[in-house]
């Protein structure tokens, strides 16, 4: 049965889509969501069949058009990883020539400010109204 | 028409798929893969037509199932990032519990030591051993 890594249990959840639950990194300077498929015993894209990884590319260029229209970013960066983390999950961030860690990757970056909680709720208000509506086109 | 970007000029060719050229990366700590889409004025995965990112996935599923074969690591890497070389490509990265970046990213790893030519040979030979009995399969 599928349950959340422990390491995910505070971050925010913008939106469930078919296959993947979407959640918000709280790192205020780079716009960044996690897309974490719900299904068990997965910690490699390699661990998705074949027909849930074709799933799992639909809702990971959603996601890419989402941020990339929503925040105006200079690249994306789009990564499996799961060295600390071992559940499979996506990481889709936006990169900004002036963001602290440019052209670096953001991983191991010092950089780990987390939004006000104003920002916080500004950015999931805004992340919800645009998965809901690219849902239902 | 596409051209390979100049920053991958010295990459050793392993093969050509139907999308995509597989290139080795020049780090003896970690067997590491490039694969580039042979299309023009591609910088990220959202670029590809979706047509495209489903046999983009099919070719990444295939050299990850070749890295986890031949390498038995303990996590398998898989990123587009493309802040320094604008030209979509992925890295697919086997990962070990005793690699000098465990658990942290490689990309900005200060570990870089190259290949000896015996054994950048070798691995050449493995991979496009592997890559040429999958892709008869």
């Amino acid at each position: 049965m599928f349950k959340l890594h422990p390491n995910f249990s505070n971050h925010a959840h913008i939106v469930d889509l078919d296959l993947c639950t979407v959640l918000l990194q709280d790192r205020a300077a780079y716009p960044w969501v996690l897309l974490v498929p719900r299904l068990p015993n997965l910690s490699k894209i390699m661990d998705l069949k074949i027909e849930n990884q074709l799933k799992f590319v639909h809702e990971m260029d959603l996601a890419q058009n989402i941020l990339w229209k929503l925040f105006l970013p200079e690249q994306l960066n789009v990564a499996a990883i799961g060295n600390k983390t071992p559940q499979l999950h996506i990481h889709i961030i936006a990169r900004y020539l002036n963001d602290p860690a440019w052209p670096d990757t953001v991983w191991d970056h010092s950089e780990q400010t987390p939004y006000t909680s104003e920002n916080k709720k500004i950015m999931i208000e805004n992340l919800q109204a645009a998965f809901t509506s690219k849902k239902m086109n």
